[in-house]
């Protein structure tokens, strides 16, 4: 039997699980659970921030920003830049993650992420909510040759989880260009 | 080692895996991978639909859609909605799916979907890319008694998956209410 609920927010509760990713601008790290892509021609993904985070200052004033794809055994560092603000201190050294300065924007990316999306801001959606949406064309990739989809770590509203089995489709090995 | 990719389409593949939902709008079906949360107040959530899609022209004219939140076993039913036009009959019958009249819009909505999310369109996102990004604030929430995350599809480019183990967080009975 379905309830109907009052309260719009149990059916974002519903949702299953996203991607759980770390954006960096500048020389800080967000761990960010609002994140898709948003287009394949031209390819760009888009983040979601809260107005009061403090890499949301960061994107408006260098109008860019990096995607790293974290594993599962990250687990830990995503819970440490989640609990602490960029304003209080590098959250590189209180993570224990290595910053390396991106190719094609000034930003910095995580070294021990098998995957990293450097990243120009095009656009900011215009309509209001709780976050601030910024899609970012993508300019530069790095790919660690063993990555594959599986390593990932999913996330929503409280509970981290592993991604799952292949249960029909291609093999990883037909999937990554490498 | 990393590589490079001079094509950032590889970035976009690398991505791991997002829920894969049924949007359903006026009496359509449409299978979608490009989905998310957009605002938790108001809680609205969006979706990337191609022009060229049936279901673009639907979403335009009604300015309509909901989210239907399918589970594992439903995976044919996502096939079969995935390789034909609503243009070409009606995907409810083809797929073996109960249409049901939504209660707050005027489309219908999958039966056999534990989680359904009537949505009015607020927004459609004005940055052009080969996906039109509509934002839906939600209206009415229905969801089964007996949901839970554990049971959704996830998909990304060439592969289905299971929803993974939760590795840390609360247990399924903290996160709903039914």
């Amino acid at each position: 039997m379905k309830n109907i609920h009052s309260n719009p927010m149990d059916g974002i509760i519903a949702l299953p699980a996203f991607p759980v990713v770390f954006v960096t601008s500048d020389k800080n790290i967000m761990a960010a659970g609002a994140f898709h892509f948003y287009s394949f021609e031209p390819p760009c993904v888009m983040g979601g921030i809260k107005p009061e985070k403090y890499t949301h200052r960061l994107i408006i004033d260098k109008k860019e920003f990096a995607i790293n794809i974290p594993i599962k055994e990250q687990l830990d560092k995503i819970q440490i830049c989640g609990s602490i603000s960029g304003k209080n201190g590098n959250k590189f050294e209180k993570a224990g993650l290595t910053s390396r300065k991106a190719n094609k924007i000034d930003s910095f990316i995580i070294e021990e992420c098998p995957v990293n999306l450097e990243c120009k801001v095009v656009h900011k959606i215009d309509y209001p909510g709780s976050h601030d949406w910024f899609i970012g064309e993508i300019v530069e990739v790095h790919i660690d040759e063993h990555y594959t989809r599986d390593d990932a770590l999913m996330f929503w509203l409280g509970q981290f989880r592993t991604v799952g089995k292949i249960i029909e489709g291609r093999p990883n090995n037909e999937i990554f260009v490498r």
